[in-house]
Formats: C-alpha cells, structure tokens, sequence
C-alpha cells in the first residue's frame, strides 16, 4: 500500500508474526523432539515443531537446561570415526561423492539442529539467549565447549557485517528501545530518562547501534559520541548537567566516551570495531568540520597492576583522593605504554581492544574519573585513543607484527618535553620476560 | 506501529550505505587479494577490501572468472592431510584444543573468505551472483562442486528461514520491484504493465513474495495467486481479460497459479514450500471465508513420458489440437498416479514438488490450458494440487515413506465413478522395473 | 526509493524543511513586513518574508506582542463602509463581480495575512502558538476578540476532521512525543517515565492521540484507555502498580479514564467528540469481545455546586475524609441528574461535555477518587458515563432539545432499587428557576 | 531519523480509513441531508452523514447534479438583508456580538456545508473533484460562480503552501502513482513504461511533485527535470531514447521541460511558482554543480497570434515544414518580447507563467519542437526561461509594476549583434494600443 514503506513492511511482518507464535502441544520428550526436527518430520512442520521446541526451552529448570546441553553436546556430536573413514576413502577415491560426505560428517548434528531452529519469528534472540544460558554453564561444564563452537560458527555467520545495520538512536527513537540502552549502558551508568535525555537530545550529543534485522527490539552495540571543541580531559565535565551544548556545526572533536556489549549470547562476535569505524565515517560525511575522532577511556586494571608491581620499590596502586594527579598521570602513561599480560599483549583491556583496532595513544589524564569506580580502578586516570583514518591500518599492522603501542606525534612531543619529570619510568619493570 | 517504523529506518541504512560504496584502487592479483583478506589484513580493513574484490570480480571475463573458481577450488581447499592428523591426535587426547582443530581445519579456507567478502553493502546479492556464474562453470568442470558445497552451506545459514520476509506485492509495490516480477515470471509469462495490472491490481488477485533483508530490491521467490468462486478448470480464462473481478470476502478458493523462483544463485535453497504454506496461514487471517487452497499446475513432462512409452499399444504423446480431452484427461490422471522416475519419485517435476510438500491431487483437467506451450507439453491438460493443512503432514509422510501419491476424498470418488471409461487405463506400463 | 515510505517521505521533507528554515535579516518593522507580505512582494518571496515575521514575532516582548496584536486588530480590520456601499451595489446589480466585491470585502485583511504565514515548515504551530498568545492578551483587551474570530475561523478550516490523523501512543512511540503525553496529561498527572510506562506498555492499556501533519511532533488531544473486565469504580484501584495485567483479548470494557487537550491555541475547536468515537470504533474493530465503552471521570464542580446549596438545610459540601461515602454517592448523584448552569444546562463541565457527545450516565461512585484533589472537588465521587453506540444520537438529541440527562437502563433500575434510601433526595432544590 | 517514521505512519492510518468507509441507507433527498448536516445532527453524526451525502453526489446523473449546485447557490446564500442589517447595527453599537454577527452573516451556508463534507476519508478528493464538476456547470450557468467563490476561498486554505508535501517521483514509487504521472503528463505525452521508465530511472532525470496529505494517492503538480551539461535547444534530442546517460553529478544545467497541473478541480489555486522554486532549491542542495535553471518550453499561441496578424504585410503563420527556422526563431523571439494581450501581459499564456514567476528570457530556438504539435502552435519554436534566484524578484517586480518582458544579459547581447539580420522586425505591429 502507499501508505507504507516497502521495507518497513518486510520487517512488519517480521514483527507482527511475532505476536502471534502460538504454543504447541507436544508430550514427546525435548530431546525426542530434536531429533524429529532433524528428520523428515522437520521437512514439512519445522516451523512449528522449532516453535515448541524454543517453548520447552524457555521454561526448563537449570538442571534441565544442563541436561538439554549434555544432549546438544554428546548425542549430537560429529561421529569421529566415520568422518576419518571419509577422509581415508577420499584419500583412495577423490570422488566428489566422497568429499561431500566428508563436509557433512565434519560438521556436527547439533549445527543444523540450530539452523532448523532458527526459524519461527523470535528464533534468533532465542539461540543468542541459548548460547547465554551455554557460556554460563560452560563454567562449570567445560566440555560445552564442543557444542559452543558450533554456536560461534553459526552466530558468526548469522551475523555477518553485511547484515547489521547501523542505527541513530535519539529523542526520535521508540521507548522501548531506548528503556535498553539504559538498561545495557556498562561504562557510564544512565541513572534515569532525564539523564538519557541529556545524552541522546542535544544537538552535541550522538548515539549509534548496531541492529540485525532478525532482532529488531534488541541492539547488539552502541557507543555514545560528544562533539567538543577540544580533546576533553574529564568525564564528569564531559557529562555536567550544566555544561553548555554547542551546535553540532561548529564541533571539531567527535569523543566515543562509552561502548557497550548488549548481548552476552553473542561473546567473542566482535561489533565494536566496525561500529567506531563506520560511526567515524558518518561523522565525517555529516559533519565535514570535524578534525579529531578519540575516545575518553577508563583504565581498568590500572590499579590491580600497580598492586602485583607492589614489591618493586615506591609502586603502590593509586590509593582514591590520596595520590597526586601528577603521579597519576604519570603512572598511567607508564603503564599504557608498558604493561603487557602473559601474551606480550597490553596488560589493560581496553587498550587491548583499541589499539588492537588500530587507534594510537593521544593523550593521558589525571584527575579525569573522579568518580568511585574511577578512583578506585585508576586513581582517576583516563586516557583519549585516537582513531586517525589515515594510519589505522599502519598501526594495526605494527601492533599485530611487533606488539608496537602506538602514539600519535603529539603525545610523543609532549612526552619527551616532559621526561625529565616522569616520576612513573622509576616504576618500569626490570624485565618484560616477567609479564 | 511506531515500531514498524523504526524497522523500517534500518533497512533505509541499509540501502543508502549501498550508494557510498566506492572503487579502491589495488593493484595485486585477485588471489593476492583474497588472501590478504583472510589474512590480519582483513581484520582492520576488510570492508574496503572485500568491495574491491567484488567490484574485481564482477569485471572478470568468462577465462578469468573460471581461473578464479579453480583458485578457490584447489588453492582454499581442506587440508584433508591435517585434518586426519587432527582427528587421529584428537583420538588420543580428547582434548578441546584438539576438537576445536578439527573443527577449523575441517572447513575450507575459501568458506572464510566468502564470509568475510560479506561485509560491504550489496555483497551478499553479489555472493549470491557468484555462485550462479560457479553453477555455470560447473557444467564444464565438473570439480567445481567441492566450492559449491561450501557455497550452499553458506547460503542456507545466509538464507536461514527465520531471516526472510513475506512480503505483498501489489500495486504500490515500487515499479523497481514491479519490473523484477514482470522479468522473473516463468510460469505463465507477463506480456507488459498492463497485463502486470491485470494480476496485482484487483482485489481478487494477489501475489507474495520472500525477500532477504539484506537484498531488498530482489525477490526471492513469489507467487501469484486468484481467488475464485470454485476451483478453476482453465488457466485462459482464470486469466482472461474480459473476466469479472470479484469482492475477495465473496470467495472460497485460493487458487496459486504461478510460483516463480527468482535467483538463479540460490538454486537448491528450497523456498517454495515454506512461501506457500506462509501464504496460506496469510491468506486465512485476512478472509475466513476461504475454503479450499489449491494450485493450477502445468504437468510438463506429460508428453515426454507418454513419448517414451510410444511400444506401448495404443500410446502416443497427445498431438496439439488433435487429441479429444477426454482422452488428454484420463492420460494425464494416469501419468500423475503412476508414472514414476528411476527413483521412484513421481516422473513430473511439478508434481514432484507439490507432493513433496503434502499437498493432494484434487482434479485432473483436459483443456485447461491451450497455449501453444500447453499443448505441446500436455495436449492442453493440467491439473489442481490441494493444500489442506490439516492432512498436509500425513500426505507428507506417505509421500515419503511409501511414494504414494495422495489424492484428495473428492477426486478418489470421481475416479471411482469415471473408472469404467477410463481408456487411460490402457495405457498402464506392464512393469515399475522399466522406470 | 526502495528503502523509503512513499508517505513517510512526503511528510519528512516537511519535517526536514524545519530544520533549514534560515534566519533572515530585514530592517523593516513588523507591520511593514506584514503589509508586504498581503501587498505584490508576498507573491514572490512570501515564503522567506512569512519565515522572517514568524521569528521576529517569536522575539517579541509581551508590550510589543500586545502591540502587533492591536496591529492586527485595527490596522487589517474589515472596511465596514466599503462592505455596506458594495451590499448595497450589489443589490443593483446583482452582478457576479459586486457579489465577488462583497465577498472579498467581508473577510478582514488580518485572515489572509494569517493565510500567506503559513508556508514556511513549522507556521502551523506558530500559528497556534500565536493564537495562544492572542488569548491571554485577549484577558486584558477584549476588543482583540475581532482578531480572534479570523483565527477561530482560520484554525477550523485547517484542523478540519478530514486532515486529523489518529494515532496509537504505546511504549514503541518516539520519546520525543511521550514526554508530550507527560507534560500535557491534564487529569491523572503521570509522575514520571516509570508511570507513564505502566499506562502504555501493558496489553491491556491504550492511548490515541490526534495529530495534524502540519505538526508531527504535536498531539492534538489523547486519551488513555484500560480494558478490564467489570466497569471499575475506582481511579486508584484502576491505576494501581499492583495490579495484575489481563490480556487484551480476554476483557468486556473500556474506560477512557483520561482526556486531554494539549494545545491551548486550539480552544474552541473541538476534537474530543470525534476522539471518543473513532477510538470506540478501532477497539470494537481489534477486540470484538468488548461490550461496554465508559469514562471513568471526575465531577469536578460537586463540591462547588453543593457549597451554592448551603442555605438548603441539611446540605453542604462533603469534606474529606469526614463525608461517608453513601451520602456522598447520593449528593453527586442528584447533583448529576439535577444541577443545571445559568443555561439550563448540566452545572458539571464534564458532564455537559459527555452528556453534549450523546453519552448516557452508567453509574455513580464514592470513594472513586480518594487523591486529594479528589476529595477536595467532589469528597471522592465519580462517575462512568457510558457511549453506547446504539442510542448515541438519540441521546444527543434529547440533551439538545430538552436538555434531559440521559442515564442506562441498568443505572435507572438501580436508582428505582435505591430510592427509599436516598438521603441525597432531600438536598433537592425546590426550584429549578433558581439555577 | 525514526522521527519520519512516526510521521508516515500517521499517514498509514489516514490511508486505512478510507479502506472502512461503509455506504449508509438514507431516504432523505440530498438537500435535505445536506441541511442536517448544517443542523444539531451534524454535530453528533457528522462523519456518517457527510459520507452518505459524498456517497450519494457521486452517483447524481448531470441534471441532478446541476439541481445540487443550484440548491447550493441558492438556497445556501448569504441573506445578504441580514448582513446589511448587521453592518448597520455595528456602526450604532460596536460591539462584539454585532461584529461576530456580521462574520457569521458574510459567510454563506455552503461553507460550512462543504468543511462539514471534509470530514470522512476521501472526502477532500471528493470535494475537489466536486469543484471540477462546477467549474463544467458554470459553463452553462454562469451565476454558480458565486458557488465557486466559496469553493476557491476553502480549497486555498486547505491546500495552504505549508502544507503541501514536496515528493520526489522515481523509479521507486509505487506503480499507483507512476501511473497517475503517465495519465496526468499534459505537455509531452508519455507512451508507456518504457518512455516513463526512460524519464525517471536515468541518473540524469529527476522528477518531484507536490502532494496534499489527505490526499496521498493523487499529486497535484509535477515537473519533470533534465539534468544537463548545457542549455538544450531541442526537445527531441532531450528525449531520445538513444541519448547517453550522464552522471548527475557532472551536469551544470537543470531544465524544466515538462510542469503539469493533475487536477482541474484546483484551477486557479496556483502552485506551479511554488514548485519550481522548492525544486531549484532541493536540486541545489543535492547537486552544488548546477549553474543553471532553465525550462524547455513550448510557445504555444505562436502560430494563432501570427494569424491574427496577417494584415500586416509579410506576416503569416508558419506553417509546418516551409518555414525555414531562421525566420521562425526571429518571429518567435518578436512574439515574446512584443505580443500582449487586451490586459497588457504577454499573449502567451506560457509566457505569462514563467516571466509572472520572476523568470527571464534565455534563448530562443528555431526547429526546437518538430512532433506535429510543436510544428502546429510555434512552426518548431521553443524558448528558455531562466530561474536565476538572485534576480527572480526584482524581475517580478518589473514585470508586475511595467510589464517588463525580463531578458538574461547573454540573451540580450545575441540580440544585440543578431539585430541588422532580424527579419521578424518587420512584424512589429504598429501601434501597442491595438493589443
């Protein structure tokens, strides 16, 4: 009809099915009913069979659930022995035959039960919410680990870059998907709607997330964006309820203040990469006077470093409000450049993920987190990593070859000018074969 | 809904991504290419290079593009030495590490790389592109089947039930899309707008197609459908222009006489059975009315088979416009109950299909379609296949099971009834063996 | 595009528009600028210089409004003397082109000043708002009355009932448009968001709102809905955090527990009479299992009516907390069916509104509404009024012509059960000449 | 933004309405109903009422329509006794009641009666197409013009420029509106998809329309664009179907070569002025490149004007074919710098369009228009008028105030050098005074 858009009504009828999933009465067993999916029963009603099969799911007991797992992981799992009988018989044959069933018995049962599965109107956010409920009871049942595979693979291609959709989210955006990002919001908590006001409606202020189109309620990522005129310093003056809003046109700095994972189902499914970069090419084709796209990032293992650091001489973590900002500063910026974990990687996670990103170092501040959480983690510290389109591929590429942190040209200036007083290179480890 | 809405914008995203996306100068190889996508390289920069692989490809010539399929074929192949290595160690250790080895190793590389090729906007029509040009090239080099099974694998977790879209096609349809259903249609062919018109515009006709979100200006699949006062006998006049529209709340019969599939890349990735019976559930929401859900099939490899059977007395295919219709039926109705392939699956394709899905033979017609194509393919008979959901999943089951070909109540007592007339009888092969 | 709403772009482009509307500088005084706009100028750049007045005036201070106002007023009035000389030509000469004189003399300059304002994106609201204005100035110069007579005139033409659009509000709406419903809930005031999502978000909780597509971003007027299974007789109960959510489909009743109108430039055309009755029809529509259709509303002026009675012995107003609820069922009911206003018409505004759409009075209730405001207007009673369908117009009719308070039937029969035990009878006025 | 989403579904709804719209018995004749609808019952069954009588106006035969129009123009008059009255009263008292009489006096039954038609869906269509019935009755019955005064004054309210919707109209619209832009096209014939696929799918070609809300299905004006590298000189080239295509974003030249007005029941109600300058503004925000606006335009009473003066020696109409195309650019070119009509403006009515708008002669082409049409009215003739928004308005200031035909500075400089040759200087009629 005229009145609607084509493609707002492909996902209409995506949604409105959604109403209307029925339940199904079925007495047969959950595993019963897995292995009907998987046969010629699955053919002709998988629909409904894979409905009342997410059902039963939903309602299960944690000592179900785990039984249900032990199912996925043991009886439907690659029958080995077949599957190197294939490869012996292609090794003789090389007949097409062969290698077809070599593909299908290398991959498990419980892959295509999955893929059956994920049909009914609502199937995705089940699996993603299954493999949730997976993760937790791999904790304790590491041999899960089997059948999380198969949902990684699966996930992965589900949910492949060229079917996620980047999103606005403003003051224009429905209730109900904004109540989520309050609810998913993990680095600077969103106390209530006005504080949500406060980050989506000013004209300096962004917000973007990463949708699938099979999850249309749910974002999968978002970060949060302020446009400045200068590189900021301090998270609380970034976020005041006083400060002045500027007009989007006259910004030169875009700040990635807050990322955050939505969906614990789809762990180790990286978005957050992908989502600053194609957010820093929307800012860019918007906002043409932009010039400096960093982030203002917490240093979460700061002080739980320093602590391990503690038998070396005058290091001792940042104690809240008693240590000087100079000192923070100092040693935050030894730590970010130094620090590194038992694979030779960034001690700190969060430099992890962006220099891993190919962002570089751009400057480092005290004084900058006076929140508790922000005392308590790093003294107070944060660091800006900046995002350069222009080198972020060199800098990657030093990072994954050399384990190189790199750091823009201004910090570096700004580093040597100030070595001399570096109180923090006295805490440098002796040797890096320690880490 | 605002939530419609919401869905809506994201699928506009999506689209206009698909305007920006620019060429990029490379100057190695194609293969060189593919490999640096799966390299570290992909991780940083792989949106730009799997367009520039895409945009590549698609400027191959026909020596090239089969240079590149036998570079994925052989060069991205499984290592099937490593991989029984794999297996055999795993055999010892049962350890995870060692299961999470067999399970990448027993993927291809170049299933991967077409993972990671779809990533840019409009790659996944691309991808699906690609493997119509491999459908191609696999007619003359018959080993291009090992990339095909990863390209099907691909495409069924790509093309996942839960992630299509039933969407109306009508007369606010954008001709853009119009024009695809004009150009796909290969069943009863559309000869221009205005006969286009004749099948979308009045309230007694309608058509349905599947999209993918991800390809929004491509049907998948569609069907046409006329809803009628009783079960059609004639696909002139269902579709004569002279004929009188009805209100849809007065009929009782949902006749689907055309189901066209539209990707030639997605061939074997079965969408017809699952359109139709969505279509059904549809089309009973919006009008209780309707009774009686059938199809008007061609039967096009009647004559063909009644060539074959030319030792038989009395036997012969049924010459355009010579045959009498009553003996054009009773051939036909004897072909659909009997005649079987060397699989002892029915010989008809069509019939194959219908029955595959659990619908019934309801009533068998001479003169029901007088084309020139009707006439040569059947002597002008066709027939009507019943879907009633309430036995659908027993007749697929027999179906099956035992091959039998389900027929509905009424056309068992018609056949009872027109028994002692039927010449067609006659025509009955002595033996299955001979099929 | 593809991706886009053919009628959702129509009505972007509107909404885009507003956010390029330019400031646009000019020397002149606003009075000039105004007769520029009616003179030849207006023509050709009415748009610009009908942008420039609507941002000159939104910076006027009250004095200068005042004194645009009485520009307006004086300067654009009606030629009564022109219009005489050409009623009286015309009487002559019944020619086409005296008729066409009168007709152009009879409407004030002011009306088509006001017409050619209203191009730019966002005039409409601007206008409403300067409407607005004109009310509260009108307080003080009651001669600004004239003027407001072309805005009435002007306004009833724009927001005719054929350009209204009806619009569910639910917990999907754009926030930007629910903090509306927060600020404009005149009735049961909504605390805040977690309030306002337990009136949305729950299936068995409606709102609708009228808009004009002039001002998406504006309700007109909504009212919020419950569906329940008994006529309720309690707002706190209704609207209670505790209480058990039904669904949809299981309820009989729907009670319009709150009406507001949103924007005071719009006094006086009304919207609640087409309101009521549209959304009974969208309900009956979706849920055909609803019986009944009543208001839960307040008697806002029973305190005040009865504190007018005191010199009747033995009546005065039921004070909170100390009235027991039998009598104060009794006094809001006689106040009902008998107070009338200086018109004759019922002395409760709710009432006469309700009444005035046709609906009939269901029941009575003390102890409805126990807020403080509650038991300060009316010691705690309300009442249902009931829109019955059937009997609406007839309704109507009767209140219109001999003013009668029409009541159910069940309602009459519970009165003609309680009427020994009236005690309210004797608060009966003697004489109806004295309202 | 999902802000526009909110907004197109608003429309959705508007859009549905009309899909409900149920006919209603009534045996009252049609002027009686129309006098309930002025009377109390209006007020209460408005919608209803107002339907049935749009229901039953479009099933009038031609004389009970003129029957209706003469009950509307009679009967439904302004007492024009009682205005006088009125006026007189308010010179005595000045009061407010007076002045209101006197505005309720002045405006005439009928309007009311027509904004009360305005309330069901449809009903603006309706009443549009209502006036096209009229405008074809006035021919006969010239006093319904007083009808008609009413009908112009309400449709210029509710077709207000604010709002009125800019749409782009391309290849992506709805098949129910493209067919529409094909029935409408009124200067260049479109013959079929194909030739309106060629006008709107190329890059090059842009086409946008204006839309009423209320009336979604229907444009009201449209103007097809060509995008160009230079001012064009022949429509056929512009046309053919063999031309290249050009990137949008390499073209300096926008010409208007076809504007159309869709529905004769708003003649007089101008918007084209409207639209080509919101067109020139959208296209200069989309494409900075452009340099300039011209149209392609016909030069339609040529030929008729020439006839009229073959008193004067050596002029005569230039038949088709003979006239070499020298001498008819120069009787063209004479034609629109000197030919007026009896009011002093330009005998051509085109003319008076775009040089009223502020427009200015470009160029002037022989052999510019060689269908049989163009051949007929100009003898090939065709002129550009430029949109240079920088002297749009004092152009219409002259051509308002002297009747000044404005030129572009190259436009008078190739006149200047063509002078000496000018063969058409000859035609100059001799004296103005007998225009």
């Amino acid at each position: 009809m005229a009145a609607r858009s084509f493609l707002g009504d492909m996902l209409t009828t995506l949604f409105e099915r959604r109403q209307t999933a029925t339940n199904f009465g079925d007495n047969r067993s959950l595993s019963d009913m897995c292995r009907s999916l998987l046969d010629a029963e699955g053919e002709i009603s998988g629909l409904k069979l894979a409905q009342a099969i997410l059902d039963r799911y939903a309602r299960l007991t944690p000592d179900e659930t785990l039984e249900f797992f032990l199912f996925l992981n043991n009886a439907l799992e690659v029958d080995m022995a077949a599957l190197n009988d294939a490869i012996v018989e292609y090794g003789l044959t090389q007949s097409m035959a062969g290698y077809a069933k070599i593909s299908a018995l290398s991959e498990s049962p419980r892959q295509e039960l999955l893929r059956r599965l994920n049909q009914p109107p609502g199937a995705t956010q089940a699996l993603v919410n299954m493999r949730r409920d997976l993760l937790e009871a791999l904790e304790g049942t590491p041999e899960l680990a089997r059948s999380d595979l198969d949902f990684q693979h699966l996930l992965r291609s589900w949910f492949n870059r060229g079917f996620l959709v980047l999103q606005p989210i403003n003051w224009e955006s429905p209730a109900s998907i904004l109540e989520k990002i309050v609810e998913y919001e993990a680095v600077h908590a969103i106390s209530d709607w006005d504080d949500l006001r406060r980050r989506l409606y000013p004209q300096d202020r962004r917000c973007f997330a990463y949708f699938h189109p099979s999850m249309p309620d749910e974002p999968l990522i978002f970060v949060e964006v302020a446009l400045t005129k200068s590189v900021p310093s301090s998270i609380q003056r970034l976020l005041s309820e006083e400060r002045k809003h500027r007009d989007a046109q006259d910004t030169k700095v875009a700040v990635f203040y807050s990322i955050s994972n939505c969906q614990k189902g789809l762990r180790g499914i990286s978005f957050g990469n992908l989502l600053i970069k194609q957010v820093v090419a929307e800012l860019q084709q918007e906002l043409p006077g932009l010039e400096t796209f960093v982030t203002l990032s917490p240093i979460p293992k700061l002080n739980t470093w320093l602590a391990d650091q503690s038998d070396i001489k005058g290091v001792e973590p940042l104690i809240q409000g008693t240590a000087d900002q100079i000192t923070v500063k100092a040693a935050a910026t030894h730590y970010l450049l130094s620090a590194k974990n038992t694979h030779g990687a960034p001690f700190d996670p969060v430099a992890r993920f962006h220099l891993g990103n190919g962002a570089q170092i751009f400057a480092v501040h005290g004084a900058a987190d006076l929140s508790e959480n922000g005392l308590r983690q790093s003294g107070g510290a944060m660091v800006n990593y900046q995002y350069d389109l222009d080198v972020i591929e060199q800098n990657h590429e030093k990072f994954v070859q050399s384990g190189e942190v790199c750091i823009s040209p201004a910090f570096q200036a700004a580093q040597q000018k100030s070595r001399p007083k570096r109180a923090a290179a006295k805490t440098r480890p002796k040797s890096r074969a320690s880490h």
